[in-house]
């Protein structure tokens, strides 16, 4: 840490610092500049220092130099991690795309999508079971019963099911039918939820919280890790902005900027990046153009009729043309998309 | 709701989407301008319907004309709702101010900073027991060992408790011992969190997350109303920001705006608000001045020894003061906040 | 226009709303809904009406239908618009590759540059001569010395120059030397300087407002359109947002966004877009998988060396490799860029 | 500044950075962590270095010590400044309060405003002769016309005109008319504007642009300043952020931030900072409470009939009960406002 002095410090100020910085265990070490001194502190650690010396009223401000994070760090482990379950590879060249609807609706409905969807080359299934809606009168989910839906197309297509689990009470049940558990935007920092599907052995998809910084999203990521769960993919799903003509702001560049930090794979929510059907294919082109190891794609037998996110859904033909698009771009940089069959 | 067309919809497209407004169980009606058509459609509800018709290729935009939440709001509830337990009153004229540290840290740091925060004028303790951390290797919390400290507190000074509650799980234990149980701000959209404080008799401090629109505040409230608990209070902790010169953007126009909206009382946190000591004392004023229903403020008897949030923490003798100027302020409007004693 | 009336307006208010509308020189017509009334204002024309509804106290909230800049929009001219200038080309299916160092330095530095970015498939060339700096004691730029070393540069490799002008006074001396003029992203609101460039023949590339909405952006357009000159791209060069590990937020669905909306080119910048060389190469290539019609990049022989946003200029030979993936990219997907020579 | 080494830096990499530090003027001095390398260069200037440190590839960030303004600073000039100018008093415990229209429409609308203003206590007449206008379709201002009945307003009640210039060409004619220069919030960057409004002998009221950082401000501020013009009023008038009920999110932190780091009076704009009149009488008293120096106040004798921005302007009446409150609060804290006549 570098703790830089107000300028009206005087030396019994400096003094001062360098005696708290000791007394936290930390080598002091102080550098009188032309206009202000700083004092280093080295030997920081990631619990909280921080605040202790910028609480201090001759300190002007507190730079930390290490990342906060450490597991998720490519600092700790350089060579990328891979997820792998069933159908679904994602990371380390192999983009992993899941595809299905917001909400699982009926048992046709969640067929069809998952047949189609297989064929167009998509390797997991997306459905939620469990809604997180911002309303309490909008439709929550078909629960217990939609989890049991998703492990059919499963048995059928042989596709891995990704579905979002809400609460700690939840995790044993999702995990007994989901091959990857998602934990939503709203809850990046429901720090009981992280703890809970960090002590269980299925991969976590994280969703990016809407305005979480890179910093909060891999430390959110680091509570699943430092649980023993090292299967973690870390997804961006747009941040909210001043921006209102798209639901969110989609800044792609969170892919090579986390790869030069984290091992963990990431992974591109288009669909919610966005908010509207129309701008989701270009998206979707630009997250593999972009080195994203996985995209995650809300697709709808009839998207007029969805009970949720329908307006940003792919129809069947749209999400089958996005596809080959698709892969046309990852074959041109090498990256491993499967083939529409 | 308006369901405003494509300057390309033509007379087909129209029809279609009135059918499928009369679907829905609306009304249509078809607006012919001098470029586009727009439908209305009357009868709205709360539940979708929206989102079915956006997803329509035709349809540019959906308008909703009603507000989505119904409880909180003010046409529901014309009179201010009051927020009464044991010492602490908030609402309808009275400036409730909740006061204490982030953490308990100990038996003598609570019970000293409940007596001095008492002596100044506050109406209810803060303090966190169970506290939700950004890095999983920071201080969590003195869990219910520091439940008690703050029954203790209570106990001798006869402050109310507020205090977060962080899980379903532990709401019963944490309503054995709190007078208020605050959700915090990354929680704001936890809903299972959100229906079991719903589902307990003691009041609720639910905190504005913190790029939460305020649709989206009062429809995380009416989450809570919904099961029956009508004692909510609203707080505004700042939102996320491009500003980086405080720790979070404090908007006091939340005040105004919410108090034409809803029934419920609105307090204002200035410590999480701006992040910086220095700033909390004309932030409390400004919240009073814009007429605030409460205020909640972190102190701490030594700033910088505590255990996290030291840089925003006020020590005893400015929170003193701060309570003397807001007690001014108070006065000169006509609202009515507690005497220092 | 929909004017959405209050909850308590009763049918005086909705008459004189009504009667208000009539006086605008609209039709209006009431539509009576369930909880509310809206009135509809039919002719709707783009200077301010509404405003003056909003202002009234029994309205709610006024809701446009239409979209408020014309000339700019598609619906006026559904035809994309090529931007072609000497070596430069931009905008239907052409990918026009502008790139350059930030600001003009010296006859070496600009003319090496010229050479190697042109052998690498740029078609246009960018410098700098006036400088918008944020402080006054940074370097401001050659000025009209920089220029006659732009139009230098084009003598000798073909390059279209395009170079920023910052006030009205300098349009003409600008327009003497460079082939494209370029209004900085801290200027798009500066009216007196949108209407100078649109009075004089050459083409203008105008830069988004960091925190401009996609309404304002093409509003800075049609001021420029308005004079008489059609020759306008758009360039998206990032946002300003709670993000701070970037320096600006880049979102690429800027680009299918405009497309759908006006007929004129989208250009991105991805070295202010992001702010760091190391990000630049895959937002290069996955803005040309979004369907970009031009690329403005920053390149400097040493970046180490450079006077101004060294930071985030890519070096010869990483500008080489990117030129070869962005071509991959276009070939994919059927874009036009030129060849590396 | 301190130059953080990333972890792969070997000495090699720690001697070039120590190299280039020296070359630019600056001293180098090492310090050596347990995990990283930090330089500190001693003698940090203010023109750059900091991006060329940036852009070696081995710096993981380069943090600044100095703040980058200079002439705005306290540390330049500790004692606050005030602007006086006729009947107007900004700063040092006096609140200059500026109200008016905010577009000059006719003789009559301008003289019956500055009569009513200057009868509730204000000091200073706002109005825009020179109107930016986001559509090149909306009202543009009475121009120099505008300005004449200014005048005549300054004339008949003694009050202070405080009007818009857009353009360095039109610096000398307002000047002209006005007593005090005002740049708007999209202006606030026009570097050539500043300076010549630096360059004149009349007091400037500077307002911040919307998505500018505290940082950039006052660089703007310094801009006039180095110059020769020490009569800079800071304006803020709210930030552009993620929310949407407000037109922009006024941060009132704005004004004790700027006091503890600058000298030069801090003014509030409520109007532009809601942009709904209801929302502005609770933000003039909270920003009177948080220890502004000045408000500038849009009022209108008919707000539904005003030519631009009827929906924030208070009506006469609402301006008088408005300012009978601030008078309460200034008076509880000891400011001096104006009396009501």
């Amino acid at each position: 840490m570098i703790v830089v002095m107000k300028l009206s410090a005087n030396q019994d100020h400096i003094n001062a610092v360098a005696r708290r910085v000791e007394e936290l265990g930390l080598k002091s070490h102080v550098i009188v500049g032309t206009e202000r001194t700083v004092v280093a502190a080295i030997g920081e650690k990631r619990n909280g220092e921080r605040e202790t010396l910028e609480s201090m009223a001759s300190v002007d401000k507190v730079v930390p130099i290490l990342a906060p994070y450490k597991v998720a760090s490519v600092e700790t482990k350089p060579e990328p991690t891979t997820v792998e379950i069933g159908s679904l590879k994602v990371g380390n060249g192999n983009v992993g795309v899941i595809a299905g609807p917001c909400s699982v609706e009926s048992e046709e409905q969640i067929l069809e999508t998952a047949r189609f969807v297989k064929v167009s080359g998509a390797n997991g299934l997306r459905g939620g079971a469990f809604k997180p809606r911002t309303s309490p009168y909008s439709f929550q989910g078909m629960k217990e019963e939609g989890l049991k839906l998703l492990a059919a197309a499963r048995e059928e297509t042989g596709l891995s099911v990704v579905t979002e689990v809400m609460t700690p009470q939840h995790v044993e049940l999702v995990g007994r039918y989901a091959d990857v558990l998602q934990i939503g935007a709203r809850n990046m920092q429901n720090y009981h939820l992280l703890q809970a599907v960090g002590e269980q052995p299925k991969p976590v998809l994280l969703k990016r919280g809407p305005s979480a910084s890179i910093d909060e999203f891999l430390l959110a990521a680091e509570y699943i890790l430092d649980q023993g769960n090292t299967q973690v993919m870390l997804c961006e799903r747009g941040v909210r902005t001043f921006e209102t003509h798209t639901r969110f702001t989609l800044p792609l560049a969170t892919v090579p900027y986390l790869q030069e930090r984290t091992h963990l794979p990431v992974v591109i929510d288009p669909s919610h990046g966005t908010g509207i059907t129309s701008l989701v294919p270009s998206m979707c082109r630009a997250a593999i153009a972009a080195g994203c190891d996985g995209l995650i794609i809300e697709v709808h037998p009839n998207p007029s009729k969805a009970m949720s996110d329908g307006a940003q859904s792919l129809p069947p033909d749209l999400f089958a043309s996005t596809m080959q698009e698709c892969k046309k771009v990852a074959d041109a940089l090498g990256y491993h998309l499967a083939d529409a069959s």
